[in-house]
């Protein structure tokens, strides 16, 4: 589900922040406590065996490897590289909700292009804004696990009431091995071109221009389905989170406090025994990868990824909405108050 | 309120530098002054604390974590998390702009398309940019906390009288469980389809120009919607204002002026009593990620949020005068001065 | 003035460098000498001090001051900051570029499809690219400093001739508070659709046509009106021209030569007399965000600025002659010389 | 191929990421093992000549150059110019991949313009497909050594039943020294235009209309010809290509152990044998280098290329499928299940 | 000329990597070399005087100087200001490309639409596509110094037959301070309009879809002028171009092997004879430069600039093919061979 938390940042102050570092769902803090408290465990370990367990020979090459992880944390530059690919994924995420794919542009033209009141023009209106919900529906069942989930198969688009039989007949009929989602939308087209010739609608020019409404919401959806098809390299996202799996991993030996007296670079004149920079680091690090984690497929089921049901569901009632129930209606034309 | 600066920088010379830092509304001094005394407090509290209340054993403890903590702020990389997250703001506030529904280009198609001067007609010119204002009340009330503030219900607009009864009738008699931003569009196009049956409008494809008109200007408040619905993600605005604020309570110790004669980091050999770097570093930090606070949301009462208000009226009045007042008339035409 | 030096980069040579290097109009030299020259003399006057008028004491104490300060430079990361926020400026300055509104595509179509060559629809066509042209001065008026000298009235628009008394008694007769950017445009329409009324258009698509030029000029237009009232951030552009200047104010004590035996970070080994590297970054530095500080607003008196008072000039005259002069002429027709 | 994780990641979870880091095809270690293998075969001859080879003043000279390599390393910044490159690279890459062709826009514009079912009619529909994919073809072949090789001649391609013996010497007959890929489009435009006489088509608009559909499609192609002809300057590819192994051809010396009591930088107390750390940088530069190399031209056979030979058989395909099985076709229509 | 190098990448592998190493065409080392020459010149001449030439005295100053230089390299962040300033020219390099004007899909509009074979109608369609080369080549000739040396006078068009005498002589009776790029325009406008009077066209709508396509034609080449009339701002150009050779300059001093006892920063214990470390940054940086110098301005004569004079040429052959040997002309339609 979308988190929301526009109206919290209204204005820039004090307590906006604190309201904002005090949300959970979606938050920073859900996002990596259970691998931080795995990473202070394992630290937790090795300072115990560090302190109760070893020996001062053991102790000095302990410490030894220590000063070589801490020195070698600089080598691992996670700022740049987490910097530039969350700029990709970021980009990519916003272009793929830009094609999500919203009705309405359709739905009010259909509305106001297809002029009539009979069952028959309703029923074509009706049914233009059904086969685009039942495109939609395809493809967000081959990019998103939760529609997957609702939707396992074709037939439960049928009970869902989305297709009717004569329909699903007349999909499967067509041979093909690939995805089907022209279909629905071909329907729609002859829909249309069915209203013109049966003088619902008054001129090609108008035909045209829905066609084009079609042609933009169909060409959104297979922009879903390339970024599906087409993700980020994958050897760039292995080596983005590796990397920063790496710097922790290495970290916990490397920001152990160590109590020698040998001039060694990770000596620390004072004992925090908490490693309380070394946690900021991680919620930082840890959560700026998360956010690019949870971007990289936002149709999955992750606290920030698109509320595609929500959509489904939306733009079928209010695509019904404005091209049934509002179709034609007008409110008696008044003049307005500041009529002089 | 938008601060426009733009004429004090229109010759780049020392005098437009001085009296661009010399403003107050928008400034960066008026962004972080509250924080910056408090933190000057704090630092204030903790230096008094080391200078006249500590014992000698007290203070080495002291020194030992300021050296650790001045050692620390190095870890954390500001400068970049902030650069990449402004980008990313900046690109969204700046878009958020462009689609903000400015209603000229419609109200003078509308003015060049519906042509005639009879009540009829100029009712049905006003009545369509007022639908347009509606549109953009409607949106700017859901995502906006001073619109909500003079709107507080869907009456309101009924009382302002930009809905007469009968519409807010007609408003509230379709019953969807959705936002009804389309209705007033759709009344729109209603009117465009019925102009063009009066004959007040000589092509059909004009009537199509139209709607495009209108359907861009949909399009861009429907995008207002989805930022408004869809922010940059939360855990990723929670690192960076947490990492900014971490940083300075680390520095509050790590910048604290330490006397001691032992050779550590934070060692310094003259005794400013005012940490002039840090309050620079503070200013710079500060200001930089209170830039990003105020454009994350840039529909609320920031000194630089859009004057939504403004944008409101200044579109009834303009459309008004467009397709009203001014449509139709033309000055005499004569010959131009440079005729020959 | 635009500063154009494109012919001497056309070849990648050393010879091309140095004649880049050499230009003065607009180039880094002029654009910081003046502020150089004050950094150098104030830097002149605190070497003076340190070795002529400070006893032993007070050397050392200036000599831990200026170790201070070079070791804090470090903490006062311009170049990213730099980066970031020209790169944004740049952008901003590019698209105003790009919306600065040419007048050639409109006054194209005007003499393609506005036919007829008696003195009424030459009027017509001239009296559309007129009106254009007064759109563009006055929102030129509002946005730079140049043009509002030339033109520091709406009456100066009359005087120039490019508004005649009946037109002024028209404009002057809209009763609005806000900038009638939208009449000059409207009144263009309204011409447009008398050509049609008139029969010297053929059809109503080219009606619709020329709207859409017109629109795109004017939406140009309204897009350089929304960057002149919504400008970057104030509180942005302050942290950005005060970082780099305290940056340079504490290079006036971080980088003296101290001529002590004591090991300290400033020290080094051989007196310059003349700080060498630190104008060099001054140069760097300063010049980079000078280009930023001209950038911010193209449309005022820098040498970078774009020259607003020759573009009104040349979309009038190149209009004229388009809709005028050339309009309908062809040469005689005749095979071309690769014909077989 | 391309390589689809998408479903891994719908969860951000440890379990996606490990299922993430274990993929091979595609995967970062299939990428880098070659070189990361060589790279340590050459690290072990280094370290074995030091520790049994040379002797007590060899091994100083070794020491010292190692030192030396140690200290330089720093001198090469590869993150910057790789963020750089790869943000360059992906974006080249991404948007190839928008131009690459996608056939169903125009298919399904040719079934809902084109009608009729006999096989004058059909013949009509399926051959501007055809031609589509005969263009598409043509241009593949130039820039992707896979489809070069599927279809060495132009002949290849008639023996694969894309153009017949008529269509081979109209093709033959033009007579020209440039790429011809505009004269199958040529065909398919000349073929709507009979269509319209013959009557297929009720409207000049739609013949337009169409024109434009194959106009985007046409540029596409003519999009990916031009990044073919125009890659990323050589210079730039060789800078950050040579950059990148120079950087692990010194780090082969830098990064040895040295068992030496001098105080030199490289100096490490604890011997690890296995060069860790720089095994995990190998990795992570190696492998973002190698996205950029495999993202260069990603019409190679790369596993992370286009599948340009699925694309030309699913557009042949789907658009033979689309303009001629379901053309015209349409479900008996009945009121749906939400009907009241 | 454009230095294509797509097919040696087209697989990631070890040998294109060598492959595009070793050319030399538009190569980094071509680009570089002579400037590296005179660079390693100075640094054996100081490195002689140094050796050979000093006494003891002048030696240590020599040292001091080389570590001074050393330690200041640090203060010059090259890579960040060219990566910025790269990602700036690189991208309008693209965009330039982007709008270089290719003729084809005027041309394919051009046979589309304008229909008949006799002469007049094939000396209409010739004579548009000769018009549009011609205003390409007005263009180019102001941007590019070989179109410019090719057609040094706008009667050097004539010669190449470009413009008959009729047009030349109409082309100078127009009476402009301005170029008169928009002439050739106006006049195949006007074509286009009698090809519809006299019925070679049979819509409106057609003639103003090519008008369309004319304007995007002229509005690229009109892009282009203004990228070269707005070039990037001098100053930043200067900037960078500076800042990179005085990092060099300064390196020359600051890589000096010097073989001193004395505890100086700049002290190496091996002496190299070579500086191999500076010689890879000076590839690197200079490189990278000069890509951006390359750049600047595409359309001169660098080894990676446009290939203008082909692209005149093909735009005039190809353009003429498409109108006038192959218009109208379609092979006999068969049933394609997947017919069943």
């Amino acid at each position: 589900m979308t988190v929301t938390y526009t109206l919290d940042v209204s204005k820039s102050q004090f307590s906006s922040f604190s309201k904002l570092l005090l949300r959970w769902r979606g938050s920073l803090w859900k996002t990596v406590y259970k691998e931080l408290i795995c990473w202070l465990c394992l630290y937790a370990t090795l300072t115990c065996i560090y302190r109760f367990l070893l020996n001062a020979h053991q102790r000095k090459t302990f410490e030894d490897i220590a000063g070589l992880c801490f020195k070698y944390t600089d080598f691992i530059p996670l700022t740049f590289i987490l910097g530039f690919f969350v700029s990709l994924v970021v980009n990519r995420w916003w272009d793929m909700f830009n094609n999500i794919g919203w009705i309405d542009n359709t739905a009010l033209y259909v509305a106001a292009y297809i002029q009539g009141s009979n069952d028959d023009v309703r029923m074509i209106r009706r049914n233009i804004i059904r086969y685009l919900v039942v495109v939609q529906t395809m493809v967000f069942r081959d990019i998103s696990p939760p529609i997957r989930l609702r939707y396992p198969t074709m037939n439960s688009l049928q009970e869902a009431g989305l297709l009717n039989e004569a329909e699903m007949i007349a999909f499967d009929g067509v041979e093909s091995h690939h995805a089907k989602y022209w279909l629905p939308i071909h329907w729609a087209m002859v829909l249309i071109y069915q209203a013109r010739e049966r003088e619902y609608m008054i001129s090609d020019g108008m035909v045209m221009d829905l066609y084009n409404r079609l042609r933009e919401y169909r060409t959104g959806l297979a922009t879903l389905c390339c970024y599906d098809w087409v993700p980020v390299p994958l050897a760039y996202t292995q080596v983005v989170f590796l990397t920063v799996r790496c710097y922790f991993l290495i970290a916990l030996m490397g920001r152990q406090y160590v109590s020698t007296k040998r001039d060694i670079q990770v000596h620390s004149a004072v004992d925090l025994y908490f490693p309380l920079i070394t946690v900021i680091q991680f919620l930082f690090y840890m959560g700026w990868m998360k956010v690019a984690e949870a971007l990289l497929n936002p149709f999955g089921a992750d606290a920030d990824d698109f509320e595609v049901n929500y959509i489904l569901d939306r733009n079928l009632q209010v695509g019904i909405n404005i091209v049934d129930d509002a179709a034609g209606s007008l409110p008696k034309q008044e003049k307005d108050s500041f009529w002089f």
